[in-house]
């Protein structure tokens, strides 16, 4: 087993020499959530601005040790109030980015998913979780595990593209794109089968762009070249996917709670397809997996940045 | 545009040299289906048996000026106990080979399912148009525009397989087979479009064998490289097909009927997947198209009996 996590390692360092990118932290009223925010700072990726009621944040900063005199602080009473006004920063572009802190992930997507005031771009929200795999010899990114419940054929090709242009702002040129399922013959009764077929076509149509796209693929065929060998699978993908697709979000989350907990991965869970790039980290985050998040929030933004040069400091505007 | 027809004439010289095939000819009791069958034997194609009326058949002959005194007639007075009996006679492998005469498709084919005494294989039954077009390059086959009325995708998968078979049995070694839709793109609205990119992931993982399978592709795509090219289509198939399969029966036999109707082409007709081919010619057809079916049935026959040399002379044996 090689050693651990030096993947996430080298992404914390493709970022180190990146500007810090101004950071809407919502509701950072734990010391996990905050700590998060404050190291990421000091390593220079993000600048945070701590939106949620001052006094809490104060205190838990001196109970954590932790001085945040240099930072902005938007004072807001409750988790709700929070997330209104840390979309709001990242609406009028004050800050890049927007983090989770110490709420729950559908308060905060309530409020980025508001038709009025939210961030909604032209592309559906999806979910990756970056993961370091020690087990696994590259990056391995899983979508979506996280927003998309059961999400239609459309839906798909929308959550496949944004985790291809992840990958491309993740420096993986051409990604090799994993649609799973539980076998990797087309069933017409598996109904994951079938959405696999059709987006491969939607590939092959120029319908999805960037990436090399096979499936289905069953989970082992997907990660083991061996096990694809055996199952006489010709697939330019199987067993060396950058990218898994899952069925859906129940499959998806059994999928990456099992690498995390039985196979030693560390996850950076990131929201793509909204105006800014949104980091959802969890309590049980180590603090690498919490930089890992930053840097490759950080590497969006500086991405989108470099394609739309008018989008400023902040994201593309209100 | 090319000499008319030439494909069905190359068909008609391939078969020349095989030895007649024996054919339960069912109720050929008017001058084209009669004639259809002792045309064929003249042309040392068939051996026919003529099932049916052997009074009215002898009345149609002498009308016709034709001589059938060297055939076997088996007697059956109603067109319902001639497609009975002609399929028993296929069943016995006293003939290899069923074709339709003078009634109507539906009542051969009721007694060609019938589970116990019918002439079903392992495969689903389906029907191909061999279609020679006069302003196409080369063989067309069009299935299943006769036999599934609303294929699901398992059904067209047998479809595809039945076709793809008969395109090796004709000299076709590695068939381009274009799954039509009304769009190349992969649209959830459109159903045919889901069926395609599925059957064409069937092909890449071995369910679906011999062939070259893309779609969806519009009519245009599949049969005109300039078309497909003007489309920016990237495919083996687009412009080149020698297989259509139609999205269902009503499609299927609307462009096979356009096809003849006003794009001068001429069919044959044959279905496949039964225990024997079973030629389905209509009064329509002129006589090089009645030809042309019997050196299908003929080729179809003798490529089976290489393959199962213990089948004899008829099919494969009750």
């Amino acid at each position: 087993m090689r050693q651990n996590h030096h993947v996430f390692e080298h992404l914390i360092e493709l970022s180190r020499d990146l500007e810090p990118v101004a950071v809407a932290v919502a509701f950072p009223v734990d010391d996990v959530s905050l700590l998060g925010a404050t190291e990421a700072a000091r390593q220079h990726l993000i600048e945070p601005v701590l939106v949620g009621p001052k006094s809490r944040i104060l205190q838990v900063a001196r109970a954590a040790g932790q001085d945040v005199s240099g930072y902005r602080i938007v004072e807001a009473e409750t988790a709700e109030a929070a997330a209104e006004q840390a979309v709001g920063l990242c609406r009028k572009a004050e800050c890049a980015a927007l983090m989770k802190g110490s709420l729950h992930t559908d308060v905060l997507m309530r409020e980025v998913t508001r038709s009025d005031t939210g961030l909604r771009g032209t592309r559906r929200l999806s979910h990756v979780f970056v993961m370091d795999v020690p087990n696994y010899p590259k990056l391995l990114l899983i979508t979506d595990a996280a927003v998309n419940i059961v999400p239609t054929l459309e839906e798909k090709a929308d959550i496949v593209q944004n985790a291809i242009d992840l990958a491309h702002v993740l420096g993986i040129a051409q990604p090799k794109v994993a649609i799973l399922s539980a076998v990797e013959t087309v069933t017409p009764k598996i109904a994951s089968t079938i959405d696999a077929a059709a987006l491969c076509k939607m590939a092959d149509r120029g319908q999805i762009t960037g990436g090399i796209v096979d499936g289905p693929l069953a989970f082992d065929n997907a990660v083991s070249l061996r096990a694809a060998r055996l199952k006489h699978i010709v697939s330019p993908v199987a067993g060396q996917a950058d990218i898994l697709v899952v069925p859906d979000l129940e499959s998806g989350n059994m999928l990456a709670k099992q690498l995390e907990y039985l196979a030693d991965a560390e996850s950076a869970g990131i929201v793509l397809g909204a105006r800014v790039p949104i980091v959802l980290t969890s309590r049980a985050d180590s603090a690498k997996a919490r930089l890992a998040s930053c840097a490759v929030m950080a590497m969006l933004v500086h991405a989108r940045r470099r394609q739309q040069p008018s989008a400023g400091n902040g994201g593309s505007g209100s």
